[in-house]
């Protein structure tokens, strides 16, 4: 699994305050936690508070730079604080996101070639989100299509299936579920797949549990990534399981730990 | 989903002893204590150390119905230790298990029509334990067949596609869970499924993290049964979320003890 860390994203007070107050301290800690606790991609987000976007995104990989090497998932919905982001990575980065509007497809996995990034691809469009696995599937396999015009791999594809929270939207859990398994199908080599885990338990009173209780269930249906929170300890241990259990990795009695260390 | 309690059986100590002693209010602890954690179904196995299961198994039947008006499921070997027991029951039983075997088949279905009860059939015949879903599948047709001969509904069938512990058939779990999903397609209506849940820790360092692991994987998977500790809290929490998610109950903010409370 690429367990992509979700904590650095400025809608989280702490964050947010941070980019404004510029700490890089915060953030450097927050980065290097997630590392240690499993993530291999650091998901950066400049929130809805920062006024300038664009500066403190490049504010932010530079101080998460000068910490860990890790590869970063530029998550914005503007293109230009994303170009300016792909100018100073340092490793192969993931553009959060595109979705299966042609407009933003041409936009996004432009500049996904131009930059050689990968993409997380959303399966909605300017109608919204889907209710169904059929019309998610539909449009992954749009999002697909302009992937492969653009010479993009599905390797560094990643199809999201928008998970939604459970106390109101029950009924699409299984459609969502099935999405990932069906995605997993659109082409050969299979692209990745992604989903924002913490949607599922919004409102809920069992956070946590529902989280890992979702997390499991996905990877049994195949997903390969995840935007999760890797300091929940519980539900690395439940994700690397069921990756156990999958036969991703070999078994050993310490194979929570054998995990961490890799 | 039917939980069948595991804890009835002579092969634990505490047990075994309670059944050699007739310490009658052992058994029936267990049984309410079971219950009342949300067991739909309790199973009952005299255990490797009873002299006379027939009578064991009488004795046992006899105290849980005292306490308890759930299902039961007879857990032997022998025909006539299940016979004995299918003449006391006061639920529809479950006879716990027949396999591929034609003779065994024969015998146990043929007792299941006579006695109107459900079977657990075993996706593995005298030949051993199968090691890929084909295989499984094909043991299980073979089960389905024979019920049908017999008159055998689909919903009173469970099939078992067989756990086997990870550390040492690590291959296995994903053939089982694939298995488990194929079951259902079966035969319309599909038959139930069960898995005899504590098998795949077995000799692992985290059995409860693998238990439950391996069971949210199974529910996604389709699994409408299991044979476990229904003590095991956290074991049961997971299962409803599971099931929330895939919408068989309606979701609350109190939605585990919503579940435990029906």
């Amino acid at each position: 699994m690429i367990i992509i860390g979700e904590l650095i994203n400025g809608m989280f007070k702490d964050v947010g305050r941070a980019i404004v107050n510029k700490e890089s301290d915060v953030i450097q800690h927050l980065a290097q936690d997630q590392v240690k606790a499993g993530a291999t991609v650091l998901d950066v987000n400049t929130g809805p508070y920062s006024k300038n976007p664009k500066d403190d995104m490049k504010w932010l990989i530079e101080n998460i730079q000068k910490v860990t090497d890790v590869a970063l998932a530029l998550d914005s919905t503007k293109a230009d604080v994303i170009e300016g982001g792909l100018k100073l990575v340092k490793k192969k980065a993931i553009i959060n996101s595109t979705n299966a509007d042609e407009a933003k497809m041409e936009s996004i996995f432009g500049l996904a070639k131009k930059y050689n990034a990968q993409v997380i691809g959303l399966a909605m469009d300017k109608t919204g989100v889907p209710n169904n696995k059929e019309r998610r599937i539909e449009l992954a396999a749009t999002i697909v299509a302009k992937a492969m015009d653009f010479g993009i791999s599905a390797e560094d594809l990643f199809l999201d299936p928008i998970v939604l929270p459970v106390n109101v939207a029950q009924a699409q859990g299984r459609e969502i579920l099935e999405s990932i398994r069906e995605f997993r199908l659109l082409c050969d080599p299979a692209p990745n797949t992604t989903i924002g885990l913490s949607n599922v338990s919004q409102g809920t009173k069992h956070r946590p549990l529902v989280n890992r209780t979702f997390l499991v269930m996905a990877v049994a249906s195949g997903l390969t990534s995840a935007i999760l929170d890797p300091l929940d300890k519980e539900l690395v241990d439940a994700m690397i399981t069921a990756e156990l259990i999958l036969n991703k990795n070999i078994y050993c009695d310490s194979f929570l730990d054998a995990y961490r260390k890799r």
